[in-house]
């Protein structure tokens, strides 16, 4: 397979590119845009990166050309057309700001680990491999340092041996806050760079010739060609190195983030990493020091996108999702026990939940230990009894704020909309992602330890439930509101909880979890079993499901795609449970099995929302659209619905749903680009644009399309 | 005496409320302005503050009352009008944002230590008494702890006793950054409040009656009125409480700041309060704590400016400079040893000498170990050597970040105007500064450590003077540039440091100083004489010298004030030494002793500069100009430049002098509350409108002034 090669205005795009568990991302791409050395922020950093080039050495008065990751000056702006025809090259010669160049002639290589921007004279690549995270319970120190490095490496390649004049390449930026330093002293003479105060920075080191030189003057410009003065009060620091004509050479980049001392309120935990690394410097010399290492790390996760037999709209969205989640996530430690946090993109709400249940199998691929780390941490502190029984949290707090034990920071009472409580959604999300974890672990201590716990879920699932299994009961909590589900933002189609088809068909699923622990097997396989009687029984003539199974209700005329949502569980669990619990799960999964009814319902749902002359559940674009009555599409459910649909699902025979599917990915691929170029990785489009949820880790369940093998 | 009351228009400008050594202010007081609780900024924070009322209880409708600390939302900026004639409690009911007050319904008592502001309904008053920070070599852990609290404590006061209904008063905020977390759990039951991180935030508790409640929500009104809700989402937390009717009630406020941990690069330090707080908790009870002790020192400090005799301008001008300085002043823990720096204004770079120098006679009136401290970090890490001798650096860093030994964030080579070398400059900075602290403290131990020292700056003074004593020699350090002066941003007039008038006569006080340190007396006393001659040589028939003591030069025919500004430190010795040395100082200063040719030429040039019929040194409303070409004048200095003509020069007695000065102190505290409004104490004004040096610590010149009981 070819690699994901975008050309022209697809280049134009934000990546957020991030070590695991240091909350923190290089963020580039975008045209015309700011971007680069984020930490703990939620959403791009204000920074402008010059990553270019100019011919002859350093005090030649040549023109300045630059990949257009920086926002114009008013001065600049006349000469920054990104989709201008010429080439910069060919731009009159003289002027002082860099020069972009334009889209038209740049290439970007956009894999799973790599990131590849070409100019007409150079490459720029960025590298995140990404590698299981040993647990910190278990691991050597040396594996631990290795593997919490919280840097990304990054390369600047000028091919000069066609060229008879030097060329003089370069990297620099400003910075949003005041505190810049020029990292010149103490470094080897061979590496030099710059950092704001002691949480990030850069180190730079050339492959061979002369070593790089520091800058940094009021410019770029001002300080690149400053060959005597080295200003510590300068703006625009930055690390150059000539390629004399002949030569080849590389800068090899190491961007690092560091914070030490305890970094959270309410719980106190401190980055796991600074039990491994000493400072910045330490971060960024050993960056370095592994970056060939690091460097085939990423290619190689490149090759498992290239080999994954994916099409190219569905690699970048994998590629794409990774990297958001990657810098989504935080590693802490709090009373000496390691403490996993996903950050909830832009919000920075702390282990979301209902986004856990999501990042799951991903993560259960990579390191099923966070997982577990997760659902303890919400059994021990972020669980609740209201008066139906047990449920957990939204969260564990926001902004590394951890709210009070058994509060979270999102969900408030006398509420019917966003911001209510997510009762029975979580309670569902938690025992699914505990039955996923035993799928995937078999880790029967775990099981037995929270056997007492399990069981009190399923005595809240039945007490929350009418007599048809459906969900009816609102949580106390709510004191007169009513629940939400975790479609919070959707119109009563996907929001309202009470006798809501898709999170009805969850709890199907979630009594399956529960037997699948081993409790009470036979209760919770009778309750699904009727549960599912009682959803098949709403089907229409027409072979749809109500999207809320309650007539008077505004969503009753919706139709959801998400109605299906729920068979992602027993899908994974068939692919990685072992021994008899496989052929458990296939029995559940089987059309002529118990649940019979409930699958060719739902099977004829789909069909029917996918074949709908009026295009209901299709945007104009061809992208999915959840609900047909919203025009709210969240990407991560949709990856779970296309999953299903595919994996799963018999569909009437004349859909050809692997061209609809293609139609789709195509545009939600675009969708990210065009409609999320400032915010990387989103997940809410309004028509097509990041309205919502933007800068966000829950697109992970594209993992999903990687298949068994990757599970 | 009055207190200085403003009124109208007057009451709005930004004032910078600090505890000594925290790099902390709670900046308020500038309408339509945001501010707020800013941490290492070198600006005001970007916060709008909520301080009000309304009349009813918390859920009433009535109109939300405040203070003008915020900046109106777009929605409510057409009923934000902060000059309009109607009280805003006549505005129209059921408006959701809140109302401010218009200027004409506010009064503002600005003292050293109280900043009260009234309205018609509550007064609300920040304290900030300035105690003598002990030696934390020498003092007990309790007393440093007390000393080094970082925190500022306010009160909102509302008499209701004459009222018929209840009032709800309230102190809410917004903040720039995310990170926002309640105040609630762990915090006694009669005191709550909100932070940002664990970094900075507010707690507050009430004399009598309910305790306050804490609100949360999106909006001021939103919170303010949901009695059930509190939200963790929030983005506008407040501390409310209610005031029956009948009652009169004050809600006290601990602002507080915690930084914990290495805070600072090159050298690594931490604030020396960390040692002394375990948490922003600590600190933000400890201010609720010791509420009433704080209040009376700062009601203490008032008096004694309301007792100092000096005009109401005058008096607002020391109250003003006074708290722009403890903002900017940051007490660090380094090796173990305390490590003191002022950082400069909005510049932030770390103990810049040329304001060093500035800062001492209040610094020796109040805890004179802080100069010791400067002197020996800039021997110990910031002095250097250059082709003439030993001198010191302009500056220890930026922006928490110590430079590289012998270097200093400022200065660059090849230059003749701003960032060039003060090598001169400094060296007599360092030297006068010592020897203000000798006659200070007449610390014997000091000076014979430095005499080595001390004897280096004797040669390197020597080293960069002509035969007339005149410097002449600019430092090899600037590589064929020139020296410049600490006037860096005025014109030729003071900018040059070669053949400089004001330069020359600090160079004579230098000679005195180290004569008066015991270095050389006789060479020292004897190249004083000579450059005193010299200069005075330089008189021009209508009296003037020239502001360059060459023809060619574009100086030479300015006329600048700081001519005088050398004569400060003798004036200062006379006042402190004590024996035999006091009379040493006072021969000197003796109008027929060995400098009366110098004396005389000296007040010849300022009479001639004062009773200019062009008033060249004068702006149109009576302000001060530094250099008669030069439309940029400096407040710290015109007060050293007052301070000499009014305790020691003896001018044409045609000259109405109290009179001038009146009248341009009138215009200064103009340019102050008027020019530099939203920056607090400025320093560098351009026709009275503060463009550069701003939220300036060295306005604190303005200490002598209080005359020599206050040294």
């Amino acid at each position: 397979m070819s690699r994901v090669c975008l050309r022209g205005p697809d280049v134009s795009f934000h990546a957020q590119h991030a070590p695991l568990g240091a909350f923190a991302s290089l963020t580039l791409g975008l045209a015309g845009a700011r971007g680069g050395l984020g930490l703990e922020l939620g959403k791009p950093a204000n920074q402008d990166l010059y990553v270019g080039i100019q011919r002859g050495r350093r005090d030649a008065p040549g023109e300045l050309l630059c990949l257009p990751f920086f926002r114009a000056s008013e001065d600049a702006a006349s000469r920054f057309l990104v989709e201008q025809s010429a080439a910069a090259t060919t731009a009159s010669v003289g002027t002082q700001g860099p020069l972009a160049y334009p889209l038209s002639s740049l290439e970007r290589e956009y894999g799973f680990g790599v990131d590849r921007f070409r100019t007409p004279d150079f490459e720029f690549v960025v590298y995140t491999p990404m590698s299981p995270l040993p647990d910190p319970s278990r691991a050597a120190a040396p594996e631990l340092r290795a593997s919490l490095l919280p840097a990304v490496v990054a390369t600047l390649t000028v091919d000069n041996r066609a060229g008879t004049q030097p060329i003089t390449a370069f990297y620099a930026q400003t910075f949003e806050d005041a505190g810049i330093r020029l990292l010149d002293a103490g470094a080897s003479g061979r590496r030099v760079g710059f950092a704001m105060k002691s949480r990030l920075g850069v180190l730079g080191e050339v492959d061979a010739g002369e070593a790089p030189f520091l800058f940094s003057r009021f410019s770029l410009a001002e300080g690149l060609r400053d060959t005597e003065r080295l200003h510590r009060l300068g703006t625009v620091p930055g690390i150059g190195f000539v390629i004399p004509a002949g030569e080849h050479r590389t800068l090899t980049l190491a961007f690092g983030w560091y914070l030490g001392g305890s970094v959270t309120t309410g719980v106190q935990a401190s980055y796991l990493y600074a039990d491994h690394y000493a400072s910045l410097e330490d971060v960024l010399s050993s960056g370095l020091d592994r970056a060939p290492e690091l460097r085939s790390a990423a290619e190689r996760l490149d090759e498992v996108g290239t080999q994954s037999g994916l099409s190219l709209d569905r690699r970048f969205l994998i590629a794409h999702a990774l990297r958001s989640y990657q810098g989504s996530t935080q590693l802490l430690k709090a009373e000496g026990a390691p403490l996993w946090v996903v950050n909830e993109g832009e919000y920075c709400m702390l282990n979301t939940l209902d986004l856990s249940v999501d990042h799951v199998f991903l993560e259960l691929a990579q390191h099923p230990w966070v997982v577990k780390n997760v659902l303890d941490g919400f059994a021990e502190r972020y669980s609740y009894a209201d008066a139906y029984g047990v449920s957990f949290c939204h969260d564990m707090g926001v902004h590394n704020h951890f709210t009070p034990a058994g509060t979270s920071s999102y969900e408030l009472p006398q509420l019917t909309g966003c911001f209510s409580f997510m009762t029975q959604e979580e309670l569902c999300n938690w025992v699914l992602t505990a039955a996923c974890y035993w799928a995937k672990t078999g880790d029967e201590a775990w099981r037995t330890k929270n056997a007492g716990l399990l069981t009190r879920c399923l005595r809240s699932m039945l007490a929350r439930a009418d007599a048809r299994g459906i969900m009816s009961r609102d949580s106390s909590r709510c004191a007169g509101g009513a629940e939400i589900t975790t479609y919070d933002s959707l119109d009563a189609s996907l929001g309202q909880a009470r006798s809501n088809l898709y999170l009805s068909v969850k709890c199907w699923a979630t009594y399956l979890g529960l037997a699948l622990l081993g409790i009470d097997p036979e209760t919770c396989e009778h309750q699904a079993h009727t549960l599912g009687r009682a959803i098949a029984g709403h089907q229409r003539p027409s072979g749809e499901l109500p999207a809320v199974l309650e007539p008077g209700s505004p969503g009753y005329r919706a139709r959801i795609l998400p109605a299906v949502e729920g068979l992602v569980y027993p899908l994974y669990w068939a692919d990685t449970c072992a021994g008899p619990l496989r052929a458990k799960v296939a029995a559940w999964l089987d059309r002529a099995g118990p649940f019979e009814a409930l699958l060719a319902a739902l099977a004829t749902h789909t069909t029917a929302a996918l074949s709908d002359s009026e295009r209901g559940n299709l945007f104009s674009d061809g992208g999915l659209r959840l609900s047909s009555t919203s025009a709210n599409s969240w990407l991560s459910k949709i990856a779970l619905f296309e999953h299903v649909v595919e994996r799963y699902l018999r569909l009437d025979s004349s859909l050809d749903v692997s061209g609809l599917f293609e139609r789709a990915d195509r545009a939600h691929a675009e969708w990210q680009r065009r409609g999320s170029g400032a915010f990387a990785c989103s997940d809410q489009f309004l028509n097509g644009v990041a309205e919502g949820s933007r800068y966000y880790p829950r697109g992970v369940t594209t993992w999903l399309w990687m298949g068994p093998a990757h599970s």
